[in-house]
């Protein structure tokens, strides 16, 4: 029987989630709940973590590989960050040990980008790109990690060269519910059904992107003077920020340069309809497969395993 | 002594001014509230306006009329849109009979731009667009009329060509207070009081408009990596959006387009300030001198004065 070797934990803002890897790599055990950075920071990191070892059943001494906020200042044990430009496997050796802990836990550093001009910062999906790409990949790529806050990050060789973040997600939020947009979508489901209006949305922004704030605007006068449907004006609010979050993301890119989304679900679907309706050429990798191959390259290169 | 010779009304949204014009022209009384469309709706149009009337002491015979969301199909009469291209002559005769009235109520005409593409509307700002330009103007004008909605409309000799809204003012609001950023501008007033990073922002978004969900996440990485102040952090947000609204409205037109800025007070001053930071050419129109001077122009024309 395979023995436990070590623990993974993916630990974001709203989300908690780990694995007990065994000694021939394969998942002996896995938890999840919401119990992310905010829920944490008050009831204690430590008694979350050891009630989802608990539950998995871990032995005492496996030790604990862990990315995401816990890293952060407002987090369990500040991890800093890596500054780039960097290699990746920089990042593998930036974990920082949590003190007074009966194991082993160490907390992967975030990325940062301390240019004037574009600050930012990354927590968690470093390791996510560290399980995406492949070891040996050589050339420029462009990897699209969306979500609350869609995080882009260029790659040369096995370099990172410079990440952005664009809120798509938040604002796509804010967007829906806060202001006038929200009449128009009252009662629709999240995921945008009009896949036409989607794709039209995607690529007016793509092309553009300086009317961004006029084209959101078009999901309530479409209404006012075409009848849109409020599937339709919903979709056209998603696409309009999409498109507008990939025309940044590659303005500075080469027009051949490969896209690795690194996504699944809602998500996955989503990005995959803009790159098709744009002929931009993609890779998809599953988020949750890519941050558990982040994780366990991070223990490989920790423990030696 | 000069007698009562019309109302002008200019009923928006969330608020509501009324002026008593004499037969020469001169302003006789004024009442504002905030007794907008949303009001309105609730307590009664005509409740609204008697109440004013009385403010300022109308004679009873004393006609009314009236610009703005008012006469939108959830306002009081709907007044239906002038479609564009128009004539800025066509507003003056659109206007519609409140019924059952004493007095002679009339609503004006929104404008409505009916293509696919870029549905749009606009309700009020007809009026201050008629006041604010010259009778006789000639070629191609941009008019902006910054706000919660910001209205771009161009204007070809007298004719209305074309318009754009973007919801600068809206997005602001939302992006301050209903996403991560808000941690960012907490404690700051309405105005942005860091000029230099406003003016950043605004260049920043005018040239690199597909950046701009990018640009208003560096209010926060900014913070995080170089202590920006939560002024600068509002500045940004601020500059990133107004940048953006004039880059889509200028994208089209040709570069030495005059503008013409229809504002006050704060809204004047911001703009002003992004406007002189391009090396843009304008001149400013008070936005209550405008509609003032819009609705007078409608009065001249239905009741011949």
């Amino acid at each position: 029987m395979t023995t436990p070797r070590y623990i993974a934990v993916d630990w974001g803002t709203s989300s908690f989630r780990l694995w007990m890897i065994g000694s021939d790599g394969s998942v002996l055990g896995e938890s999840r709940s919401d119990e992310g950075m905010t829920t944490a920071a008050k009831t204690g990191f430590a008694e979350v973590l050891a009630k989802h070892l608990a539950t998995v059943g871990a032995p005492e001494t496996t030790p604990v590989i862990v990315c995401g906020m816990a890293g952060a200042k407002q987090g369990w044990v500040e991890a800093g960050y890596i500054d780039v430009p960097t290699s990746l496997s920089a990042i593998l050796t930036g974990a920082v040990s949590v003190p007074g802990q009966s194991r082993d836990v160490r907390i992967l550093p975030g990325l940062a980008q301390r240019d004037k001009a574009s600050p930012d910062v990354i927590r968690g999906e470093e390791t996510q790109l560290l399980g995406a790409l492949e070891p040996d990949s050589t050339g420029p790529q462009a990897v699209c990690m969306p979500g609350t806050h869609s995080k882009w990050v260029h790659v040369e060789d096995a370099d990172v060269i410079g990440f952005s973040t664009f809120m798509t997600g938040e604002l796509f939020d804010a967007i829906s519910k806060h202001t006038i947009l929200s009449h128009a979508v009252a009662g629709v489901d999240q995921s945008p059904a009009d896949n036409s209006a989607f794709k039209a949305s995607v690529t007016a922004a793509f092309h553009q992107p300086e009317m961004a704030s006029n084209l959101l605007f078009t999901a309530r006068s479409g209404q006012l003077l075409h009848g849109l449907s409020a599937a339709a004006a919903q979709a056209r609010i998603s696409g309009t920020l999409i498109g507008l979050e990939i025309a940044g993301a590659l303005s500075d890119a080469a027009n051949d340069t490969p896209i690795v989304l690194v996504a699944s679900g809602r998500l996955q679907k989503l990005y995959e309809t803009a790159f098709k309706s744009l002929s931009l050429k993609f890779t998809t990798v599953d988020a949750d497969a890519a941050v558990l191959r982040g994780l366990s390259a991070a223990a490989a290169a920790i423990w030696q395993q």
